[in-house]
């Protein structure tokens, strides 16, 4: 049985950064031999997470500024007293996103919603060249 | 290798509304040639997201209750500014619960707890008709 | 295509537990005969969740942290309401989390960052003896 396992980089500017992933994963899936199944994003690290919005600058916005209420940056975390690199609060919001998301796809093509992106949310407190990996399984 | 794309509509009520989808996702594998693998339940859109829950009016509530004081209605988000329809709570919402849930299967039944039901959670802010996709992977 | 469905049982204390299973996964795959594919990690219940984080003590206290914030134990739940079992707080911050997550893995390793490592959070508030499934789809 066909499994593919490509991955592709981004540069992201940390933060809460929220980017459109969407492209990569289309080209991976014309690129790919496997035109029905189920592709899997992952991202490897403990600071990002994926998800999917609908990608115009409000929501996006929105979601910032949700994760910085829920969960806020300057807060107590034991991860900061034990280790001092100020990212706590990256970690915590990454476990709570997740690192994967599965979707499928027909015909070589994602079956998605019109306004539905596939994100990447970079939670780390600085600058971060991200490694994604996709897995694409069928037939 | 053997990959099965079906799909079902169902009408919610919006704001919250929480459908238990479990019986849907049986009769697929009832129905389907594949009998160990892994189903996908994906949501196309984005202001809904599906997970599971004990499927009881008393835990139902509680999950619409806990929603709506952490990601609440009648906040300030640049998607409403931007748009005007009022639903930016929801696309928020979907986001952090996210649209997709992969559950393995065993000779042709879903492997859930005992009080496990799979739900559907329409965060949107009005009625809709929704398009479940179920695909499954397996042998 | 090969499927394997593979389970282990782990002990837990409840009450946001957070448990490191990453080596139960790792031989699982050391095990199998499929050495490309994804593997579906998925705890049966609804009161227990699956994520990664970076498993040091900082982290893991902050994560319990954050849930005890977000969904309090002693608030007034509709279910703790019908039920009298006092673990309401347990199943919606499980539906929050979600059962289920997908991880790729290549040449029997799976793919996760440097310090990311897969955990099974039990929410429910006592202590659990858990099922975890296993699931292998690849080639």
């Amino acid at each position: 049985m066909p499994v593919e396992t490509k991955y592709f980089e981004i540069n992201t500017e940390g933060n809460c950064d929220v980017l459109d992933i969407t492209d990569y994963i289309s080209d991976a899936l014309d690129e790919s031999e496997i035109s029905n199944g189920t592709i899997t994003v992952f991202v490897p690290g403990s600071t990002a997470g994926v998800t999917t919005i609908e990608y115009e600058s409000g929501a996006v916005r929105d979601l910032k500024e949700v994760f910085s209420r829920l969960v806020p940056e300057n807060e107590y975390y034991a991860h900061n007293a034990r280790w001092g690199d100020g990212n706590g609060h990256s970690h915590i919001r990454a476990s709570i996103l997740g690192p994967s998301l599965s979707i499928p796809f027909s015909s070589s093509r994602l079956i998605l919603g019109t306004w539905q992106q596939v994100i990447l949310v970079d939670f780390d407190n600085r600058q971060r060249k991200r490694e994604i990996i996709l897995q694409i399984i069928g037939e």
